[in-house]
């Protein structure tokens, strides 16, 4: 197997994460914001959006294996791996690269999707704290170890289905693990809005933080450890559930 | 073919029928449960999330050829089939331990769906018999004899398409078995909430009476030979009907 | 390439031609009709019911190439082709037979959806036509010559897409031949309600007339040509335009 | 690998684009023209609708490596791509058909919609300006760079994507190119319509202000240059990164 270089490594998961939170911001935006074309547009069509984000992403992010998500990046690490893609070594230099370059394209993705959106993030319509809902995930009722529990079960089926039939989202196949997102999300997000990766929900919220959008509120940061720790929680388990002989 | 032990099987299938009901009961409790993001979602979301909740569950459930629904079972031991599964031989061993497995699997993952949304199951706010609709399948206008042809027909069309052209869900493929059940569900599940699958049915319908949920009413067990009963003929027909030469 | 006999080719097709008509008339009976777990599933829940009701139905009739719609062997025929099917040839009896057996399967699948939803066929709360508004397409607004322009046009989409790149169904797969069943309803579906099939047009008209079915209504006979020639008229044209060599 | 000849092309894409227009504004006319069976669908109908009308009509433009948009033609100009499809070289020649043939199919295909649902254009029920809406995009908030940078947005996420895994439209797969299209729609859509394609915008705006339909109104020109410039600046910014090694 040919080796993967960690500045591609790096190159590769900044661009799919930036795609993925483009999209995924986006679809919100769409759905929640004033005046778009697609208020109102529901459930359905935001699981399909975030589903199709990880599609185009997990084709961005080819080379890589396209973790896009740290808690898929764990879950190998729990999981044993010797590798984190075809040609990647699992070790402490490419974990760590990894997991920045998510965060920095899920970030930039956010910025992305806010410019995208410009006009609708300022529009005085907007209820309350619309903006940040587009941008990071919360808790429909505050129950924290409710809320844990949740996001711990919800990562678990996503990185148990992928680490036991495709080790990497590419190789268990773009759609498929699109689809398994679309799932996830219409099954489990109706609690915590299925953050499920913590890069997806800490890098926009600190896109949230900086970003100049009118009356955009508080970016709600006593929530933001739980969509990290519940996806890591989740992902661990999963790791090692996979050693499980079924 | 490499033989697979009762053990392998009896975990894949728990484990597989714990991801059908973890995500399928999790897309009801989305859309009918006080407060969720995805209240009021409607059927096509109810649909997608069954269908890929099979997707995740055939995925998890490989080694054992992804029954997880006694009526396949029940429809491959009609048909005369040798095997359950590549390496599985049809016994009554095999065959109790496919059933007493899925049963468990459900048991079990509609306690998960429960965990991941407990505190909307205790809302007050929920509609009288919200829980146990979230839990188990009930007729819209109840006909016993029509409920019971209902459920034989949705089952007949499952296990006829999964016996004819993939003998188990795993070799027909995870999206074409997931697409299936999500046409039967906007096609046939207007009289009876399509069960097609007497584990799906009976396994949440005992969760629903041994957990603490507040409010929740009757388990309306004088309804439950229904979705039982009527998914085991349909699925005895279908492999009966497998036989004929076209 | 071995040669299939015309009694196979009979008993798939009404096999195929069954489940696609059960399913497709059963979701808009969710969608329509009264107290149904579907009832308001919209034109979205309509568009992928009919559509997985294809991919079901190309599975269950691959033995005839799963033409499951005389337009689809019409357009074959106007194609020039040798071969209705790998091993069926394209003679008068051939055509005879396909056709005969999509009707009869058309509306034995109209009796079998009758029966999964006959209380509610029966429910007095019905909308006026809405038992017809299940079994056969209508014109929104009655202008007969835009009428037939909308199912050629349609039916030519079809049937033009099936025969450059799959010559049948079961050749351009069951997933593409549904999802563009799916695209056809969503985008051409408006103004007729998509027959692009005679046979599923007429089968459930026949069905609906003989049918015990309270306060039916009339089966509206003098439109009932409109989804018969349109289509066969559309698919001739698709037929003799896929000879132009692009 | 054969050559293919620039007729061919030119008719290849021609079709292609008919296939694509003729769907995607009928769509848009199913859900938003007054009386039709999909009135009010919303968006993830009109998504599905825009996704499954690029599925057709990749399927139908195969030979000419279904560009069926110029903003492909241009990413892949700009990526230095040999050829534009197998057996295509890229020069001013083969780069006019194609964009001509695109213009062409899609003036071609906006008249075929427009023949589909012509009783609903003319209806007197429309909302002002909804012929024009099926037709072409319109900025939902109007402000010029904002918009342009949406439409940047989304054809990079198209291209790149395309360019990267696939070079063209029928390499990267018909059902693969469709999904991106779809989670483009609902992801970036919100603020434009996402024309992302100039042909697609261009082709029916000619069609809207040359055919005869009751009550019509502007055609909106002053608009007209956000969905020809915006996508062709976010093709050759793709076809640009696409040489960045990752």
């Amino acid at each position: 197997m040919e080796s993967v270089g960690l500045w591609t490594v790096f190159g590769s998961e900044v661009v799919g994460t930036f795609f993925l939170i483009l999209l995924g911001v986006g679809v919100v935006a769409n759905v929640t914001l004033s005046k778009t074309y697609g208020n109102g547009g529901g459930i359905i069509t935001i699981a399909f959006g975030w589903g199709l984000a990880v599609f185009a992403a997990v084709y961005a992010a080819a080379s890589s294996g396209a973790h896009i998500n740290p808690a898929i990046t764990a879950g190998l690490w729990a999981s044993g791996a010797d590798e984190y893609a075809p040609g990647v070594p699992v070790t402490w230099a490419s974990t760590a690269v990894y997991v920045l370059a998510q965060l920095l394209g899920a970030f930039a993705g956010a910025v992305g999707a806010w410019a995208a959106y410009r006009r609708h993030y300022d529009d005085p319509d907007n209820e309350p704290g619309a903006a940040l809902g587009t941008f990071s995930t919360n808790a429909a009722i505050r129950s924290i170890p409710d809320n844990v529990v949740t996001e711990v079960l919800g990562t678990f089926v996503l990185v148990y289905v992928v680490l036991r039939f495709g080790d990497t989202p590419t190789e268990v196949g773009p759609l498929a693990v699109a689809l398994l997102v679309v799932g996830i999300g219409v099954s489990l997000g109706g609690p915590t809005g299925y953050a499920i990766n913590p890069a997806r929900d800490l890098g926009p919220r600190l896109a949230h933080a900086v970003l100049p959008i009118r009356g955009k509120g508080s970016s709600n940061w006593d929530y933001s450890w739980v969509p990290v720790v519940g996806p890591l929680v989740g992902a661990v388990l999963a790791g090692l559930f996979s050693h499980v002989p079924i």
